[in-house]
Order: C-alpha cells, then sequence, then structure tokens
C-alpha cells in the first residue's frame, strides 16, 4: 500500500488565479467532472472575502452541492478557511477537511491573509476546537517554503517555526506549499528533510507550482523522502491571469502519468481527467496549460 | 568539480522538428546567440539527407562558420553523422564530436536512419576509424530508452545491447535517448541503473524529451544517479509541428534554472540564453515553448 493522497486544488487555488469568475454552478459541474474521472480529494473553495477573490464567491453554494455522501461516495471535500469569519459562513454544512492558511514570510502572509504569521498562529490556534467539534480534519499551509514573492529566499527556520506552532496546535497535516515555482528540488527537499525531523511523513503534504518548470521534479523528488500527499492542479489550472500560458499549480496529470507509470495506482482516469481539463479550459477560453494535455491534445 | 556538461541540442534535435525551414544563416547566427550565453556544448547539425530532413539542409555552411576556433573559445561543436554519406559530406571541416544515432527497437531505427538496429552497428563499427583518424571524439545515441513510437515499451535488454555493442567498437560516449517523452523517472532511471553496471557514468548522457512534462524530473532522477551529461534544447525548442505548444526537448533554461539554484554552476548566463530562445521564437513565429521562458516573459 502505498498511500499516496492526490488533492485537486484546481477548484481553489487554480480558478481563484485565473481572471475569469465562474458561477457555482460551473464549479460544481466541473468539480462533478473531477469526481467522476475518480478524483477523490478536492479542494473545493475557499470562504475567503469574496470583495478580495470574486473567483471564489459563493462558496457556500458550492459546499452545498457535495454534502450528500451518498451521491459521491469516497469524496474528501477540502475548503479553505482563513479566519473566524470563514468559519462562521460554513453554518451547518459538512466538509471533510479544512484548510489553514500561513507562510514562511510576514510579507506573504499579510498580503495574502491580511495578518502577520503570529497573528494568523493565534487565529488558527483558536480555530482548532469548533473545526474539531465540527468533524473536520485540519490540514495547514505553510506558503513560501523557499521563496516569496515579496522577501525573496525565505530562511527554513522560520517555516519550521510555523510548522511546529501549527503542529501543536493539533492539526492533523501540514503541507508545505512553494508558492513562487521558484524552488527546485535540492531546495525544497532540504527544507522537506528539516521536517521530517519533526514530523511523520504521512502528516506532511506538498503543494508546489509549475511557473519555472521544477513542479513535477519537486514532487518526485519529495516522493522519494517519503512524502505521500501531493497537491495537483488539474489541467495546470491556477497560472498568473497577466500572463497567458505561463505555470500554474503543477498539473494533476502530469503527476498521476508519473505515479501510474511508475506503477503506483491512483485510481483516476487521465482520460477523464483531461476532458474535464480541456472543458475548463474551453470555459475559460484560453489553451490548457500542462505539457500533458497539450501533448494528448495534439494526439486526437 | 561537478563535471557538468549540458548539451544544447536546439539547433539540431529542436530546428529539425519544427516546420519551418531556417537558412544556414539564420542558423549560424542562433548557435552565436547561444555562444554568447555560455553555452560551450552545441550540437550544430546534421549530415543527414537534405530531402529526408530539410531544417538540416547545408549543414556544412554551418559547420564552416564554426571551424576558427580562435573566435569561438572553449566551443565544443557536436555534428549528427548517420552514416558514411554524411562523414564525406564533412571533407575537411573539422567537428568535435561526431555523433551516431542508433535505437533500442528495429522500428525506430528504420524510420529514423533507414537501417535495422544491425545493420546501423555494422555502419558505424566501420566509422569509427575514420572519425578519430579526424580527431573528433564519438557520441553514440541509444534513442527509446524505454518507449518507442511504433513498438511502445522497450526491453532494457535490447538497449543494453546497443549500448554494448557501441561501448565495444570503442566510442567516448552514450547518450540514452528518451525519445517519446513518455517515460517517467523511475522507467529511465532503471534503464540508466543497467547502463551503470556496464559503464562508468562520466561516459554516459541522457537525452529526455518533455512531452507529457517529464523531463526534468527525469533529469534530477539521472543526475541523482550519478549522471553528468544532458541534453537540453533552448526555448524547449522541438516540438512535433503538427502540435502547437506541445512539449519539445526538455528546455536547457529549465535544466540550467534548477542546477544553478541547487548551487551548480554551468557557466551559462540565463538571461542572454532566454534573449536567444525569444528571438527564435519570434523568427518560428510561435511562442516559446518552456514554462520557465514564458514565465520570465510574462514578469518582463
Amino acid at each position: 500500500m502505498h498511500n499516496l493522497t492526490l488533492v485537486d486544488v484546481s477548484p481553489r487555488d487554480g480558478l481563484q488565479n485565473e481572471s475569469q469568475i465562474l458561477s457555482p454552478q460551473d464549479r460544481v459541474h466541473y468539480i462533478q467532472k473531477l469526481y467522476a474521472a475518480g478524483v477523490r480529494h478536492i479542494e473545493i473553495g475557499s470562504l475567503v472575502n469574496p470583495k478580495a477573490v470574486p473567483q471564489m464567491q459563493a462558496t457556500e453554494a458550492v459546499i452545498e452541492a457535495f454534502q450528500d455522501k451518498a451521491q459521491y461516495p469516497g469524496l474528501q471535500t477540502y475548503v479553505l478557511v482563513p479566519n473566524p469569519k470563514g468559519l462562521e459562513r460554513l453554518k451547518d454544512l459538512t466538509v471533510d477537511t479544512v484548510c489553514f492558511f500561513s507562510a514562511g514570510t510576514n510579507s506573504f502572509a499579510k498580503a495574502n491573509i491580511g495578518m502577520s504569521v503570529n497573528e494568523s498562529l493565534q487565529t488558527y490556534g483558536a480555530m482548532v476546537a469548533p473545526v474539531k467539534e465540527r468533524g473536520s480534519r485540519i490540514r495547514a499551509y505553510v506558503s513560501c517554503m523557499t521563496h516569496c514573492p515579496f522577501e525573496g529566499d525565505v530562511n527554513p527556520q522560520q517555516v519550521m517555526e510555523v510548522l511546529e506552532a501549527f503542529d501543536q496546535m493539533g492539526v492533523d497535516e501540514i503541507v508545505l506549499g512553494e508558492t513562487t515555482g521558484q524552488g527546485v528540488m535540492a531546495q525544497t527537499n532540504s527544507v522537506i528533510q528539516e521536517c521530517l525531523q519533526r514530523m511523520d511523513p504521512l502528516r506532511v503534504g506538498c503543494h508546489f507550482h509549475d511557473t519555472y518548470g521544477q513542479g513535477l521534479a519537486n514532487t518526485m523528488g519529495a516522493f522519494a523522502l517519503g512524502i505521500r500527499s501531493f497537491d495537483g492542479s488539474t489541467g495546470g489550472l491556477g497560472g498568473c491571469p497577466y500572463a497567458p500560458g505561463a505555470g500554474g499549480n503543477v498539473a494533476l496529470e502530469e503527476i498521476i502519468y508519473a505515479f501510474e507509470s511508475s506503477g503506483l495506482e491512483t485510481g483516476i482516469q487521465l482520460g477523464k481527467l483531461l476532458e474535464a481539463a480541456q472543458e475548463m479550459a474551453t470555459l475559460l477560453d484560453q489553451p490548457c496549460r500542462s505539457k500533458l494535455c497539450q501533448a494528448m491534445d495534439a494526439k486526437a
């Protein structure tokens, strides 16, 4: 048993970085396509301020659509809840995993969630009990594991401090996020190794971007170190809206292809996943970003 | 000393897979730009039948332009010479490294060089002495190290037989080529490990394509096994001419970025290399294929 967990973040980290704003209905339909392709871990949205991130507006309606577990056997929903206000919006909706979001640098935390790192840790510390009472798992992102868009190189010690704080407050899983796409395998592996001196590898996930073409190499490097939980984004969705064609998150299909060809079953059907990717690309009126998607498209 | 050798194959494997046909003058100008960026190992062309590969016509004129070593200190030229006819075309031109080209499958060898694998080995066997007498090193490609476009999965034993035959005839370096882009790290590493049971890692190079987004991960995997010679293609040049945007060779800039960020100096200036890539993309009237190039372009 390889314990592989692949989390599709395209409905959240993907769509929130695209310039077009989709209706909750379109987002639900897309998530249904991902589910039909065999994806079972899906970050379906984010309860952030819709004024700041209009792409994620009405995420409640998306969560609502996936309340009936009998309709979607095996589905694990992930929702980003950046503060107590977001938690209030959940009301009596059920979410399998609630995601917290801090960073290795104050500049990024402030730009992203409007709090310093310490403020965010205090905020999340107070949210652990209410989230657990709701019956949700907690997954905590530490962004900027190697690079920060504002501060450049990040001191791994800062990342370890955030990680330790999350660990101590009792989150179930930590996700190390390489946010800028600038980190290469030697760098991401070095931070992961520091992390694994503190935590069991099965409680650590990795979230890589492919902006500079390093995402899959970083994923394979982390796998070699014992990491088994990876974020990916179907179609490589999530590039910068001002840079058509520029890479977003590492493409889930390229991760699946790599693992399946290595003999690790993912339970995800590549063909169906690529159909979902193409449908979304059409909706967003842009080409599918991943090399694999483009190659398969050209073949067909 | 890391012994890293990065061979830019964009003027050969890159351009020969683009639909447009450039003049030898344009190719020379492009190679000069690569040299100015610090690239020192360049596959400048191929002496194949110009009717079969019109993109490589008049390669003699390109070779001619780089005869004056004083003008290009440190430059190592590589030219693909697939048969005795190609060798005749060299006449009194000097080439630092002559490249032979066979494959792990008969189907690919026949389609690519018009000979079965055994025929090609006989042909090359007879070319070793004349090439060495000319003072050139010999680099022998074994294509289809894991997959063949015609035969699918390739038996590693077939690859080892070709490799051993090349070794016995006295070539200086073997290059394992993952031609289709379908091979993932677990597969390419497995073949490399078999190869390293037979040969010193410093006599082995790797040539990966990025069609399915696996090229850089394969490169990093091979590096971890001790391989120090890698082919790359500036701008990711070399996609299928019928698939705009589809991946070609792994982009040299993404390899350089990965190694430099890992603390290994390559002597190549990324900014200047990207300028060459952009200039070529403009000439070919297509976007630059590599993620890194697109991201840097969007930033600028």
